[in-house]
């Protein structure tokens, strides 16, 4: 029935990463290198992750009538997920993040290997080191695939293009998130530029481009491809921040105070800032982004969020977004199925608990 | 008299990275992104570097006989240069350094600018995410100078390995240097390779190996440019280790106790711990990697690393290098004035005093 085999996707995909890996970590190991950072990066992948940007790009290159040897678009597909693998590593030392996925983060876990002989805050200083260049790795390795996939020298330069804006969008996205951090305020379109580089281009956008174009799409394809991926993006966005704050750690593997800790300057937060009354504002500007928040204080934070009707309000964003991307489809020229892999991912994204 | 003309190499390649940058800060600026990010790179290029990566790629360009317009070969230096800029503002970060280039560094620009409202912690903090979030740019606008140089397939193809090999072997080379500070033990051969993974064939080798692979190069030609570049290589960076120890930070731009205060693993800590008797042993195991070493402790240190013999054997090893790759220049098949060019940036590189 699916065009897109899902679950084979990912399988190969993960092949291609697992393998590439494995041969890295021989190859580190031979020549007196440390087998680590390879191992880091495998261990990393290996404990979760949706595979949602090379599933979106495979499902990209079927949309555009993709056909024949699909090797080289998984390895391009691969190379998404290790760029991603880069990202959220980088993010977990900038964010001082402990858990991600349920494990400990890649910084955690180098500073415990690192600890011998040296004292808490030189192996803390370590494990950051190591964990940002071990993030530098999966960067070039993502390129690496990418170049090696086996494309044909027009697909690569038709490509490059699409990967380097992507690249841009996301790190842009990620510098206005870092530097809103702990100055929430009701800048709700600042808030909203931050979901759209960070996430809507990145996400859904550009993984869709990037699989049609390998599949010589023409632009209004791609048109077409944008009108379904940025409201998805924006509502898997939102999703995230709300599971952020209301989300159980359990299943989302990351702790539920950390967003409130730091005062991350979401839609969410903007807009219980906009509609609060003056006691509600005096909890916002005195519990968010407070070091040392308590249980209890994200308690009464999560209840003032929802009091301001902020957290429906988010709730509607999506909805609408949602809508608006199945209306998308409804008025694409995408073949049905193509179209029902990508309701059923729109979905997927926007409705999930983890 | 001189086939390249240093200095004007040095100029083309500022004037492709200022205009790169300077149009990133305009696209940024129109879009409501923050023009910072560019700029950040262009005040740290600004700030100084001797361009030697450039440098040895347009050398190893004529070595090979380029023949031509040159515009796509300086795209391509310039990129060399870009990702020197990634590599030394994630190192400054990961050594928690203040100066660069007699400047404040990234993170610590970046810290002072995004202080206003936030506490001292979190103003550290964000300084130094937004530097690693930089980094990242600078090492994706790197790949974008490459890709957009304007090479032909083939010439885009040939180099694609040798970039991808440079990156990992800095990145493992920085990693055991990393993973070794605090640590240092007598055990010269590990620092050894630090050196060869860090900067040998990183700094001088490959830069020529790009060049030359630009121009056509065969794999003979190739194996003749390493037989004078890994030498070199390596006696720049143990001259690099000594100025960090023994330098004048008006002339090196970086202060001249942190190698000593993280206790870096350097050939010249080794040897000393090598020579040393059981007083010398004592005083390098009790100050090197001391936290809050004082000028007086660095100067006991400094005394002791010379009359150990190490700082010497140090120099020693550096001649022998100079020599060596001197002798590969004789008895290769260069033409005599691409071999005096070598010759010339073989000895600056090291003897020099910043």
């Amino acid at each position: 029935m699916e065009p897109v085999d899902l679950a084979g996707v990912r399988a190969r995909v993960d092949a291609v990463l697992n393998e590439f890996l494995d041969g890295r970590a021989r190859t580190a190991a031979s020549g007196h290198l440390p087998a680590e950072v390879a191992e880091s990066v495998k261990t990393f992948l290996g404990a979760g992750g949706k595979r949602l940007r090379p599933v979106l790009c495979v499902t990209g290159w079927h949309a555009a009538g993709g056909e024949g040897d699909m090797a080289p678009l998984v390895k391009a597909a691969a190379s998404l997920e290790m760029f991603h693998a880069f990202a959220l590593i980088h993010d977990d030392v900038m964010d001082h993040s402990a858990t991600r996925r349920g494990q400990p983060t890649v910084h955690r876990s180098l500073t415990s290997r690192h600890a011998s002989g040296r004292s808490a805050l030189a192996a803390k200083q370590v494990g950051a080191g190591a964990a940002i260049l071990i993030g530098d790795m999966a960067l070039s390795w993502s390129d690496e695939l990418l170049h090696t996939a086996g494309l044909t020298d027009g697909q690569l330069r038709a490509v490059l293009p699409l990967v380097a804006a992507m690249r841009e969008e996301v790190m842009y996205g990620q510098y206005l998130d870092l530097t809103s951090t702990g100055r929430p305020s009701a800048d709700v379109e600042r808030a909203m530029r931050i979901v759209r580089y960070k996430t809507a281009s990145y996400t859904v956008e550009r993984p869709l481009h990037i699989g049609a174009t390998l599949a010589g799409a023409e632009t209004c394809l791609l048109d077409e491809l944008s009108a379904f991926a940025l409201p998805v993006g924006e509502a898997f966005q939102l999703r995230d921040d709300l599971l952020g704050v209301y989300g159980h750690p359990a299943q989302t593997g990351k702790p539920c105070l950390d967003d409130l800790r730091e005062g991350k300057h979401t839609v969410l937060v903007a807009l219980a800032l906009r509609y609060a009354d003056s006691n509600q504002q005096r909890t916002l500007h005195t519990l968010l982004g407070k070091q040392g928040l308590t249980a209890e204080q994200a308690d009464c934070l999560r209840q003032v969020l929802s009091e301001t009707g902020a957290r429906q309000a988010v709730e509607d964003l999506i909805n609408a977004r949602l809508e608006q991307a199945e209306q998308a489809l409804v008025h694409s020229s995408l073949p049905a199925d193509t179209a029902g892999v990508l309701r059923y991912l729109a979905r997927a994204a926007t409705r999930r608990a983890s």
